[in-house]
């Protein structure tokens, strides 16, 4: 088994994160997308999409999406849950990372490929070309600030993201604010809630990772 | 418990085709999204984000994304499966999901409510005033071509979306090519394996919900 990976690309960060909570080393190869390796035939004959991560089992299968690789490991090794337990805990889990994903990953990646100079016709990750449209850069920046907010008025009511405890939507949250830094962009210090929170999952050991 | 639905609309058809396969009937309370009703404060106060589906359970706690929705049922009843059962296969279902949602579902959402002439300031779900952007429109519409043929490919090689068994994942290509109805978008004829496979699960009875 092996982990295609790119140590700065924070989807990929997603999936490092949720293995080192549960104590999983998997053997990762690193595709270095800063020179465009995945655009080359050798990758996209690994993965058509040109995107990490990539799982690759030892039937050779591949897993090419984030969630789906968290998802097959937290089937594999149940233990410590990291989508929840009860039925209504996993709704709610499932929920939490879906909006953490929706407002705040893919708006910070709307905000920065539709303005990193490097990525003028990668405004959608991906072999296509999107050329940039920079409203959209605008409209990024703005929804990401809404989401700091949101994140802290959820924060003010209950411990983790998904609720008593840490779960994939928290690591979804943490990445993103990590993604936003390189559009700039922090949550202001007087969201207490969210420092509190923030404090609390950047010194888990998988925070590094 | 209820679930909070609008007919017409995309989003709770998802929920509305799992809970049939599923054989689950869970009583509806109608939301009129055409004349508003989702931003009126009596909805407001059961959904702050002003959208359906909503489930509603007996302890009064709401699910209010609609895959988490789906999540809910297929813990409290798993069988038929809609998400997989092997851990390779839980991942496989999850990924391609997110694929038909990211490349289908939000791709006709984009290009509809950057077109619609009464969402003017409604390009994102939800109570924000986010204005529309008259290139989204047009790309929308150039991504859900490419999700028709990519479609299409992979139904070349399986007969699901995820493999050998219908799934949640067939669910959000169905209604993604039925709410593309809606920018007047339908896959082109040549395109036979998506036929093939449309022809299958618009026959299904679940189809109809």
């Amino acid at each position: 088994m092996k982990l295609y990976d790119y140590g700065p690309a924070p989807s990929p960060r997603r999936v490092r994160v949720f293995l080192a909570e549960k104590g999983i080393a998997v053997p990762t190869v690193q595709v270095d997308l800063r020179a465009g390796e995945q655009f080359g035939a050798a990758f996209r004959a690994i993965n058509p999409d040109c995107t990490v991560p990539v799982l690759e089992l030892d039937n050779g299968r591949r897993i090419t999406d984030a969630i789906g690789i968290c998802r097959y490991f937290e089937v594999v090794q149940p233990e410590p849950r990291l989508m929840g337990t009860s039925a209504e805990e996993q709704a709610e889990v499932e929920s939490w990372q879906r909006w953490a994903e929706r407002d705040g990953f893919y708006a910070v990646m709307e905000a920065f490929r539709n303005w990193a100079r490097g990525l003028k016709d990668h405004a959608i990750p991906g072999p296509d070309a999107y050329p940039q449209i920079p409203a959209l850069a605008e409209r990024g920046r703005a929804r990401v600030e809404r989401f700091f907010a949101r994140l802290d008025a959820r924060l003010a009511e209950s411990e983790f993201l998904a609720g008593p405890r840490y779960s994939i939507a928290d690591i979804t949250a943490l990445v993103s604010i990590g993604f936003a830094a390189w559009i700039k962009l922090a949550p202001p210090e007087t969201l207490g809630h969210l420092a509190r929170w923030s404090a609390a999952v950047n010194a888990r050991p998988s925070a590094a990772a």
